[in-house]
Parts: C-alpha cells; sequence; structure tokens
C-alpha cells in the first residue's frame, strides 16, 4: 500500500529544489523560432533526466532541433508510460511588457514568471518532482518510462512526424502523457481526448503584371476578385464547406463519446458574453459538440490599397491564409487535393495552393484505462469530478501517438487560459504545481498497478 | 504670321529649366489622402504662376484642400482659355519597387522619374514651358487665361464642385484644357472628349470585439467571410454586377459616338501586350467601346493576419475599398442607395459603407471648335491624324464644366498608358514632354485666333 501522504509531503517539501531546477531551465532562453540556445537547453534537460537515472540521447532530427529521448526501468516491467514534453519556447516579445525579465524566474505572490515558466518548462520540472517522490518514498519508479523532449513544438513540430516514424520501436508504451493539462478556469479538473488537425493554406492569385488604374477595370482582370470568388466558392453563408467529398470522412461522435457530450456542461454562455454575441454561429448551444465538424477559416486577406481613403488601383495580386481545423478521419493532404480539384473544376486553375501547414487529427479512446484513472485521480486531487472532454477545438499533434495506438492523457500544471503562455508575463501557481505533481505521482503509480 | 520654329526652338532649349521646375515640384510629397504637404504644394504652384505674370490667389475650399485660381490678361481679350491642374498626387506604395526615392525626381534613358511626373505635376510644367515659349517668342499671351489647379483630384475631388460652384462666375471660359492628355502608346495622338464617373466607397464589417483563437471557428462569426460573401453577392464571376437597377440609367452611344467609335482602331492588342494577357476580361476588343460600360472594382482588401507564415486567428474585423465608374447618366448618389438596399436585402446590415468619394461622368460636345482644332495640332505635331475617343475608361471631373457647356480638350504629355501614373517608377518621357508643349503653344495661339 503506498504512503500517497508521505509522497504529497515530499513533493510539497522539495517545492523550493523544483523551482531552482525550474529558474536554471527558464534561464536558458530556447527561442525555437530564432534557433536559440537550443543545444543548451537540450543538454540541460539530458543532464536533468540522467541525474534521476534515466539513459539518455540528445539525437538529431533531420534538419531540425535535436530530440532528448530517456528510458528508465520500473518496478512493473510490463507497464510503460511515455512523457511528451519540449524544451523550446515562444519569443518574449513584446519585452516591454514584462514586469520582470523574461528569461530570469522571478517568484512572487504564489506563482513564478518567465517565459516557459508553464509551456512547457514547468510541466516538466513538474513530473520531475513528481516521480522524484515517487521514488524517495517507494524506493523505485513503478514502471518502465520512456521520456520524449523535443525542442520544435513552439514552430509546428516540423522534424518531429518523421523523427517518430523512424524511431518508433524506442517509443512504444502503453499511455502517454501530453505536454500539458490542468484544471478549467474554475479550478475543476479535465480530461481532454482529442485535438482536430489543421490545414494552413495560403491562396495566392496573380492576374497581371502590377497594379493597375481603375479606369481599366473593364478590360484587365483584377487578383482581389478573382480571389473573392474562389473564395465564396469554398463556403457558403450557411457557413458549409462546399468543396465536394469535404465531408466524406467525417465521423460522426461514437455512442461513447455522446455520452461525455450529454454529461458536459455548456460553455456557450461565457463564450457569448466574452464575445459579446447574442448567439454563436449557428446558433450553437453544445460548444463541444461543435468541435466535431471541420472549419474553414479565413485568417487574413491582402490585396492592393490597405491604407487610408481612396486609391484606385486594379491589384495585381491577392492573398488569403485559409486555416481548416479538421476532424476524423479527414486528411489534410487528401483536404488539400480536394481544394485543389474543386478550385481548377469551378474555373479557378488561376488560384495557387501552398500548404503551410498540415497535421492530422488525433483522439483518445475513451474507455482507455488510463483516461479513467486520470479523472479518478483529478477528483481526488481538486475535490471536483473531472470534466472529460471528448474533442478540442484547437490543435496539438498528439495524433502522432493516438494513431499508432497508444491512449494520451494531460493531466498538468495549467489554470484554464490564465497562465499566459505565449505571452508577457506568463507564470504558474506554485499551489498548481503542487496540485500537479500529486496528480502525476499517484497516476505514475496507480498506473503502474492496472 | 507667328514664328512656330522659334516658339519649338525656345522650348527645347529651356528643357532642363522646365526639369528644374518639375523636380521642385515632385519633391513635395503631396499625397492628399494623408493631407501630407499640401499647402507647401499649393504655394509653390501660385509661385510659379505669379512668376509669369498672373494674379494668384490660394483659395479655401469648405473643409478641404485649397484650390489656386490665377488670372491673366492676353492679346484677345474676347477670347478666355482655362487650363484645370491638380497638384496632388497618389500614395508612392508600394515603395519598395520604385528603382528610386517616389519624391526624388531623377532622368534616366531620355526620361524623368517620380510620383507626379506625369500626373499632373508633369503635365503642370508642359503647360508652363508652352506659355513661356509663347510669351518669349510673341511678347504677348494670345488671349485672356484662367488657371484652377485643385489639390483633391487624386481623392476624387470632394470639395471641388461646391467651390466651382461658388466661384463660376470666376471660371467662365470658351474652352478649358484638361488635366492630361497625350498619344496612344503607338503615338497616335488622341483627342478625349468624355470622362466616366466614380463612386468610391469602403465596405466594412466588424464580426467580434477583438481576434480570436481560430479554433473557435465553428463559434464565432468570422468578419472576413461575412466581407467575401458580401462583395460575391455585387458581382458575378461574368463581371456582371449584380446590385438590382444598376444598369437602370446607362444610356448606348448616341450616333454621333457611334460614329466616332466606328472611326477608331482597336488598341487590345496593345493592352494585351502590355499586362502579357491572352486577351482583354470578357475578350473585350472594342476598347472604347468598354468604356460606355460601368465597372465596379476591388481596389484593396485586409482582414486578419497579413504576414509572412502562418497565424491561426478569426479576423474581427475587415475593410473592403470598391470603386464603381459610371457612365451617363448614372448617379453617385442613385448607386449608393441602391448598393445599401442590395446588402440589406441580400442578409448584410451588418456590412457598412462609408462613402469616400463620388464624381458624376461628364461628356464634351464633339461638334465643338476646339475638339477640331486640338486635332488638327496633333496631326501637325505627331505626323499622324488624331484619334478622336468619345469616351475614357477613367475618372475626371470635366462634368463640372462639361454640364455648364464648356467644351473641355485634353492635349498633354501622356504616352499611351505606360506612364505608370498611379503606380511605382511612374515616369515622363521628354520627348513626350516637347511634343505636348509645342501643341499647347499652338493650340492656345490659335485658339484666340478663332
Amino acid at each position: 500500500m503506498t504512503d500517497f501522504a508521505a509522497i504529497d509531503a515530499f513533493i510539497r517539501a522539495n517545492i523550493p529544489k523544483s523551482i531552482s531546477e525550474l529558474r536554471e531551465l527558464c534561464g536558458v532562453p530556447s527561442v525555437s523560432s530564432r534557433h536559440q540556445s537550443i543545444e543548451e537547453c537540450a543538454s540541460l534537460v539530458a543532464s536533468m533526466l540522467r541525474q534521476r537515472g534515466f539513459v539518455v540521447e540528445v539525437l538529431p532530427t533531420d534538419g531540425g532541433h535535436p530530440v532528448v529521448l530517456g528510458h528508465v526501468t520500473g518496478a512493473n516491467p510490463s507497464r510503460r508510460l511515455l512523457f511528451y514534453n519540449h524544451y523550446d519556447v515562444q519569443p518574449p516579445e513584446p519585452l516591454d511588457l514584462w514586469n520582470s525579465p523574461p528569461f530570469d524566474l522571478v517568484e512572487r505572490d504564489g506563482a513564478v514568471f518567465a517565459r516557459g515558466s508553464k509551456d512547457d518548462k514547468g510541466e516538466f520540472v513538474c513530473r520531475l518532482a513528481a516521480l522524484d517522490a515517487v521514488r524517495a518514498v517507494t524506493g523505485f519508479y513503478p514502471c518502465d518510462m520512456v521520456w520524449l523532449a523535443e525542442g520544435e513544438e513552439e514552430i509546428g513540430s516540423p522534424h518531429l512526424p518523421s523523427w517518430i516514424a523512424d524511431h518508433w520501436d524506442r517509443l512504444e508504451a502503453d499511455a502517454a502523457i501530453w505536454e500539458e493539462g490542468g484544471t478549467e478556469v474554475d479550478e475543476t479538473p479535465v480530461v481532454r481526448l482529442g485535438a482536430r488537425g489543421l490545414l494552413y493554406v495560403e491562396l495566392s492569385v496573380r492576374s497581371i503584371p502590377r497594379d493597375a488604374h481603375s479606369g481599366q477595370a473593364n478590360l484587365l482582370p483584377n487578383a482581389a476578385w478573382r480571389l473573392v470568388w474562389a473564395l465564396a466558392s469554398i463556403k457558403g453563408l450557411d457557413e458549409r464547406v462546399l468543396i465536394p467529398g469535404f465531408y466524406d470522412d467525417v465521423r460522426p461522435p461514437s455512442p461513447r463519446q455522446e455520452e461525455l457530450l450529454l454529461a458536459l456542461p455548456s460553455n456557450a454562455a461565457d463564450i457569448r458574453t466574452e464575445f459579446d454575441l447574442a448567439e454563436l454561429l449557428g446558433g450553437t448551444r453544445e460548444v463541444d459538440r461543435a468541435y466535431f465538424s471541420p472549419t474553414c477559416n479565413i485568417a487574413g486577406l491582402v490585396a492592393g490599397h490597405q491604407g487610408e481613403g481612396t486609391k484606385t488601383v486594379i491589384p495585381a495580386q491577392a492573398l488569403a491564409k485559409l486555416d481548416f481545423r479538421l476532424v476524423p478521419d479527414q486528411k489534410p493532404n487528401d483536404i488539400v487535393a480536394k481544394l485543389r480539384t474543386h478550385l481548377d473544376v469551378s474555373g479557378f486553375k488561376d488560384v495557387q495552393i501552398e500548404t503551410l501547414g498540415a497535421e492530422p487529427p488525433g483522439v483518445t479512446d475513451a474507455d482507455a484505462s488510463i483516461v479513467k484513472l486520470t479523472a479518478e485521480i483529478g477528483l481526488e486531487i481538486y475535490g471536483k469530478p473531472a470534466r472529460i472532454t471528448p474533442f478540442t477545438g484547437g490543435t496539438t499533434p498528439m495524433y502522432l501517438f493516438t494513431e499508432r495506438g497508444i491512449p494520451v492523457v494531460a493531466p498538468g500544471v495549467g489554470w484554464g487560459t490564465k497562465n499566459r503562455a505565449h505571452s508577457p508575463n506568463e507564470f504558474m501557481r506554485l499551489k498548481d504545481f503542487e496540485r500537479a505533481a500529486r496528480h502525476i505521482a499517484r497516476l505514475a503509480i496507480r498506473f503502474a498497478e492496472t
């Protein structure tokens, strides 16, 4: 019988040590979009894992930042748990909005402030704290563990899929703990089971070699009109995507997902209030159900005169950025091919498509034992029943594991949308850190017993 | 008997002085849409006219940029010629496409390059050069002259109509020389008898208080989509404007205009070559006939993420600039009212319309004596019979004179569509400048004799 009280006490007593390790990690400004301090940060992460008995390699990717891969054996070698984190961070700008230097972690009002203090160095150190406590109290790690820490998450993990394919034999596990997690703003623990995929394309039209005087608008093709007509052919006023075959592979919620949806409260009213809307798009009331539908979003438009006042010009070029959030079993490559065919058939061969991002959706089996376990422990730690959301609106590459049959959960340090990840004055509350470490420690032990 | 050879020689000898004056004028960045350097440019124009004996006033308009008004008496006080120019220019953007700074006139390969080098500062200086030569050789100006130089032509002359109505007693003349003119690309002299009107509007949509994460694209209305759908409802792929009643007041060419149209060769091939097009829009072959149809042009589009790479955002706001070129008897106010009704009826009450410019079309009587005179001198200067075009694609407020019975012609410096007016690297060839100055000098003298 594990002495969880002793584990909890160890976590609490060692918070100063955890903060010290987090300060050291946040002090390395590993901004991936600038390729800054990447090797240094990978070495530090490797060193922290080695100190804990992990056998660690820092392995190259094909032209990208290295992956830190660690393995350790535990008391039950028939169970294996994978941790995924990333050691890179977002740029700190705008610097003038920070109350203290972004790479110099400070503690204030029960929280620590630094770039990466939450996303994702705080989560990484939280997991170390949990495992330190488990080993100190029980004498062992409970099961075999794999640790994968990549250095390109904040730039879309461009080299991770092929790296994972090449190293899959060293990554197999019974379950994976995803990069970050936590509670809703009201401190209800949340277990998120899926993330939509993303296809991000730029559509561009060039109609004439240079902008022309609009007195010739009867004579010269206008790139902006071509783009507008092409866009209008892609989605109708009723929000229905008009690309033939777009919805072919959309899988409706399973009976189990329906069950989870029905158990969820609607947060439509909160979103309506936040965005000052009488109603959500299409009168949506069930927000979590809406995430089971794919989207086609115009993220940007540019053509011709963009300044104040008037300029009578025929734009030679027009650009649109479009993002599609995809649901199972849609595939980015298939959707981009259908988009190309649709544009060709509709008379828009002049509209060029450049793919800027492509990630499939990923969804964890709601019946996986680790899902139930994560939710149960959430109730124990936070005193509220966990909210299990079958799918979410955003995108994260958990498909890399789920499509290989590994369930993914994400107990972690987050506090709803409040941590200012990606923004100035990113922070992590120490009470969230402590509860998340307790959550992970329990999860590792009980996962090893199942 | 006037010594035209001496006039021509004077013009040629004084080209360096003319370029020097043009450099000074182009150096004042009088971008009317930004209200930039307006007073400075008006003063400089006034000063150049005063140096030539004109009595000049810089007169305010009702809330707009001032008008420069000059008068001078000539040898025949029973004839009066009006010159219309504008001292404002289009914005120089995009700056990175200029080969030299836009407001720093440079001479290269027999031409001068700068914003305004042709439109309209080049034309203004050309007229000064012509009148300097006439006065130097004959000792007099040939007749009374009025000079009107406004500062808002490039933004649709919003304050000129009421200013002209208020000052009509000081503007009456027997004929007017309009802002710009010249030859076709093949150097055939051209006399243009009409100009389309212009309605310039900004359409804007705001859907939510601020940009949002596109993971919520099922839930939140996207301003860019609303704008795209609204625009697609305004004009179809076949270029037909879909606003009910838009074509109601379009008057077909008169028998005299048909006669002029039939005498015109098509310059479709030149325009195709210039813009590298297999064919003009809608397969147009009769360019001059096309100008008898109105247009609806998207001059600019802006929404959301406009930079490099990806940003997954739902734009809260979207803007389009639209310009309509209008033909007799369309009226800007009527068209904007019909647009509003159309948007309302089509479900786009959320699309706001701001009118940024409104000018009716204007047409000169093809049988006016100054038309014949301008054409005859064109043949003498360029060695080719003049092409008399009953109507043109662009807009200029010649209606302000034509609707009061004053015929308007426009001998000038232009070289077809090649001068890149409104575009980067606007230029004027010095040989065009010289011929246009000779044309104006002859026209002023012979007009005074009729």
